[in-house]
């Protein structure tokens, strides 16, 4: 699942790019994540642990990123992984 | 900090690739992040978390990364994300 264009819109709306840098690549402080080419699974379950917080088996704590995360709705979540899942164009293995 | 050759050591003993990947790029399962070309400076913060698990402001709680990154000493932490950042080679921008 996952809507990768309203993805894009949602990505812009929650200003993502404003930490995570151009093309979600070049994040403005080594501290944080490249997210552009990630696994979209691992996004939606990284997104959904800093929702959760400090807390149960799958959790994590951050102040930036839970207060971004538990603005999102599931259907949020779902379509910025996907973009940025997306965004494989950015990333390519080279041989 | 960090040293690379270490860190490949290191990474090869605690078995990352077996989760992460050929290249650390290749997750077994999309519910695992890619790590090449990954900061550095988030990747010593990620096993750091883990390391804390869900407890105070910036602790991750996570079964499998736990029990690895409560193994890992400060050393191996340096030298394991020096050694997965530096695998740009295989992660190139394409402008």
């Amino acid at each position: 699942g996952g809507n990768i264009e309203a993805g894009k819109v949602a990505a812009a709306k929650f200003n993502c790019a404003s930490c995570h840098g151009a093309n979600y690549s070049e994040p403005i402080d080594p501290s944080y994540p490249k997210l552009a080419g990630q696994h979209k699974d691992y996004l939606v379950q990284a997104l959904k642990s800093y929702q959760r917080g400090a807390v149960g088996t799958s959790g994590r704590s951050n102040a930036i990123m839970e207060t971004q995360a538990k603005a999102l709705s599931n259907a949020d979540i779902e379509n910025i992984s996907a973009y940025l899942a997306s965004l494989k164009g950015s990333l390519v293995l080279k041989k």
